[in-house]
């Protein structure tokens, strides 16, 4: 849920444009409420027996969380601003709205801690990664856990008298529980983090990987929360909510596979390095679908090797495979498809929603 | 919260026996109804999409949570009981009490999994730790956070319906915030586990780690859970609760750390590293009370250490500053304040029910 860094005809650039003035306000709304976040978390008048331990949380709050681009967080607000009646849009609710953004960052932070240790990362939204400042090490894990917690710290504080805090928690718990399964189909088919199982690289797989790992919880969690904050609780909504973000969810983590390895570091901001940590990507998996026996043992041998002689091999093998050509026909089948099923919603939620969300994330480059 | 492995007159070996009987035969039922926690969690129709992941979480279920005590579970249980008014005392209820047991059972997993990863430590509960497994290492980290919400899916499975549901939830979240916040007190104390911090070794501060990171969860919670169970919402009833409660934890952490230096190794079924590791325990923080500024430098050089004659160093000190009588001082006389204390409970709390956890915890030798 990148922006839009540039746009293929003058009508698409000035939507864009005005769109990101939008999005850039809602970022500023959403900062402005940040430090009444930390407030509430660190000196709500519990736990002051601790103060150690309450400085210490807020240094891991400001490190970890408001840095990002929060996407998923502004998602939320965005959603729940189409999906509110008329007398609910009052600046108390849209504050809470917010509120419940950060929530959605706290539980994004939670995992990006988490998953660095796991991975070994080494730098997160050009810092270091928090695990490797000063002496912290693997005492972070403690800290991704106060992250976590701090979500439902923030539920109660704001929505203990709503009657959706209970969908709210339970939305929280959910999506962890997917992410944590998506992270472990994720670490099976790595050997946890050792070697990649190409056997284990079928579409499938993948699918699964992707639905749980990410598609959950930055597509459908964000409105799942503001349809409940809306008052939305009809199964059938949420059903239908839930099956085009997935798709879109599923559409975004193949351009990210692509973009690791095709994008310009110059314009993602980062250089991939799926090849080399034998990732179970989108582009390994058609690879892997197309390969003659001889092309199969070349990816045994070269897939997940840091040597970059093999990495080029990969890179030279999906060429040749024609990896860009596929992911430009999947590209453009995939939009046209999320297109007719957004216009197939039949049940009361906005279309503009998911086209909004659907031309945040169509030919990103970055 | 260990059994009693030895007693001091003949009339309390007699209960000791019985009471070891007891708890022995609950702790059967609890283990009869484990399987059918593990397929709730596992083959419950949910997630039948990631069968691999499905058949992980089973492993790390097997392999982390019934091979303990189970002190924890069963204290909910058999606090239920004594709680319970005749008409809730049925078969069902005294189920649900095992399956809010083994919730407490899988909180102390994933503490255990997450602690042991931090602490580099080495083996638990007679097995090697969980993340030396295999090639599992850091990936580990996400089998902990499996095991936390395995405790709420096993609430939503059962309780969803049941007035005391939001507030078991937020019972355990409440619990989890405060235990992280304990270990982030306690990795302060150390600096992230890479040597003592001798000056915040304070009895403040002591008192602090003691009550957040072990009193809360270890003995209030269970307490607390079998409370709201039983329907018992009073405020002031759970605030004489964890009152005394809050006193029990910290006199079983004393112990614990006088154990860990004077404790048979035969007896307690382990050897105490919390010099070596330059833990912030009650032998310390006492032992800088009352040091001269001389055996503060010995202090200051040798704790923390791994080298076996500054641990005699440190061992020395502790006889020579007469810690073991201090010790035995200190534990009668908070057993005959906590006596007192539970005789003053006037809200309608059953007395015995704290006499017993106090009787099971009360000179225990291991």
């Amino acid at each position: 849920m990148s922006e839009p860094a540039s746009s293929h005809s003058v009508n698409t650039v000035t939507q864009a444009r005005s769109r990101t003035v939008t999005s850039r306000d809602e970022s500023r709304e959403m900062m402005a409420v940040w430090p009444d976040v930390v407030r509430d978390l660190t000196d709500a008048g519990r736990h002051l027996d601790v103060p150690h331990a309450t400085k210490w949380m807020a240094k891991v709050l400001q490190y970890n969380v408001p840095s990002g681009k929060k996407n998923r967080g502004l998602a939320v607000v965005y959603a729940f601003k189409k999906l509110a009646t008329h007398d609910q849009l009052t600046e108390e609710n849209v504050r809470l709205a917010r509120i419940l953004g950060w929530c959605v960052e706290l539980y994004q932070a939670f995992f990006l801690v988490e998953d660095d240790i796991m991975d070994g990362a080494t730098t997160r939204r050009g810092q270091p990664c928090w695990y490797r400042q000063n002496n912290i090490g693997l005492s972070a894990i403690n800290d991704g856990l106060l992250l976590e917690q701090s979500i439902f710290q923030l539920l109660r504080t704001h929505f203990k008298d709503k009657a959706c805090y209970l969908n709210l928690v339970e939305v929280f718990h959910e999506n962890i529980l997917k992410t944590t399964m998506g992270q472990t189909l994720d670490l099976i088919s790595t050997h946890f983090g050792q070697k990649p199982k190409l056997e284990l690289f079928t579409m499938d797989q993948y699918n699964a990987i992707v639905k749980y790992k990410t598609a959950y919880y930055s597509f459908v969690m964000p409105v799942s929360l503001a349809m409940y904050f809306a008052g939305i609780t009809d199964p059938e909504m949420h059903r239908q909510a839930k099956t085009i973000l997935l798709e879109m969810g599923h559409f975004f983590q193949v351009q990210d596979d692509f973009l690791d390895c095709y994008g310009d570091p110059e314009v993602t901001g980062k250089i991939g390095t799926d090849i080399q940590d034998g990732k179970c990507s989108w582009l390994a998996v058609v690879a892997l679908q197309r390969a003659t026996p001889a092309q199969k043992k070349i990816l045994e041998e070269c897939y997940g090797s840091s040597d970059p002689a093999k990495v080029d091999r990969v890179k030279q093998l999906y060429n040749s495979l024609g990896l860009q050509t596929t992911y430009s026909v999947y590209e453009e089948e995939s939009y046209n498809l999320m297109n007719t099923h957004i216009q197939q919603i039949s049940r009361g939620l906005p279309h503009d929603l998911f086209f909004k969300f659907l031309e945040k994330i169509y030919r990103r480059d970055s």
